[in-house]
């Protein structure tokens, strides 16, 4: 059955594979599955036909057959499951594949996405300079953490999985940037990430939906 | 093989149980599984012995056998897994539930969880008070959308499932409270929850161990 998954037409990370999109994209690659896209304007994500695939409005979305599912967690987890190529065979290992995709959407991601909403949508408020700092904190604890489990590892446990498209592409967020800068191991991981052949096909399908919209417009 | 979890000797919810091992408590007896608890004092919840277990040094975990598992999300989808109770049979429904489980901790969660973060970590800031209102706001315009997508039903999906578990609990967390009681039928949803009585019996355990530690100290 034909996948089709949705992404921006014109992402405001300007092609920079942060949108969440790059998640599902990387991990179908991995599984060596082609997909359709559905490319949605700006101005249409919380509209109500997107909003039938997505109740939050909210990219991507995945369609196969009489599937429709949101969440990029929940989609690389249906891929992985449908598909070789993203869990480990072993019972447990695959247990803990999955425990640590909840790590990076639940624990790690969301301490970024705070530095974000700081950067983005507080930036002009008097206290912003004062309360970044704190935030970046948070960011900087939970690196450290991570950092200190990852140890001299190639990836979160064992071999490469699914948990890994998370993280890393969790990670890619602070590219660049301090707290993440300051842990070395991490930035070394995430540039494991970014050499992969499946990372770069799908970095380049989503860098072309970019391009091409911003050609047309 | 025994299942053993590890919780706060004493929460600081006051056995409300709010926090995360209630999830995991509820799981289990939605399930029909017995379990083990290891009760650890506030004191030691970063020390090395709990980070083996986690390295986010937090609670819930899960021990059984060789396996040792934290995030309550990935702990619930092991034991839906596992056991009967928490997973339609039908496949597409059972990719739906995990996506649930995901907008759980990942879309709702998080917007109540920043709530907490302004009411308790930075009450003492000047511009709280200014902020406080903006956070709320986040979680309003998340909680309207889950609102609108649940209807008139009674659970996320056709029947109760695990992401039902995840998604009363990330609610519970603002009981009583705006913008939580904006949404009548989010507060019955969640009163259907606490109806059942696998939820009755890991609230009492929760409040069990909570009682206990106090009568101790």
């Amino acid at each position: 059955m034909a996948i089709t998954i949705t992404a921006f037409a014109n992402s405001l990370d300007q092609g920079r594979g942060l949108a969440r999109d790059m998640i599902v994209r990387w991990a179908l690659e991995e599984a060596g599955q082609p997909y359709r896209e559905r490319l949605i304007p700006w101005a249409d994500f919380k509209k109500p036909a997107h909003r039938q695939r997505n109740p939050f409005g909210q990219i991507p979305t995945y369609e196969e057959g009489d599937l429709i599912l949101f969440e990029s967690g929940a989609i690389v987890l249906h891929v992985a499951e449908r598909f070789k190529g993203l869990f480990p065979v072993d019972a447990n290992a695959r247990a803990r594949a999955i425990m640590w995709m909840f790590a990076a959407v639940s624990d790690v991601e969301p301490v970024i996405v705070q530095m974000e909403v700081s950067e983005y949508m507080e930036s002009d408020k008097s206290w912003n300079a004062e309360r970044a700092p704190l935030v970046a904190d948070r960011a900087r604890g939970r690196l450290a953490d991570l950092a200190a489990r990852l140890g001299g590892a190639a990836w979160l446990d064992g071999d490469f999985s699914a948990a890994d498209v998370l993280m890393v592409q969790a990670l890619r967020r602070l590219e660049g940037q301090a707290p993440l800068t300051e842990f070395p191991s991490l930035v070394a991981y995430v540039e494991r990430g970014k050499a992969r052949p499946a990372f770069k096909r799908a970095f380049a399908a989503q860098r072309a939906a970019y391009e091409a919209t911003k050609a047309a417009s």
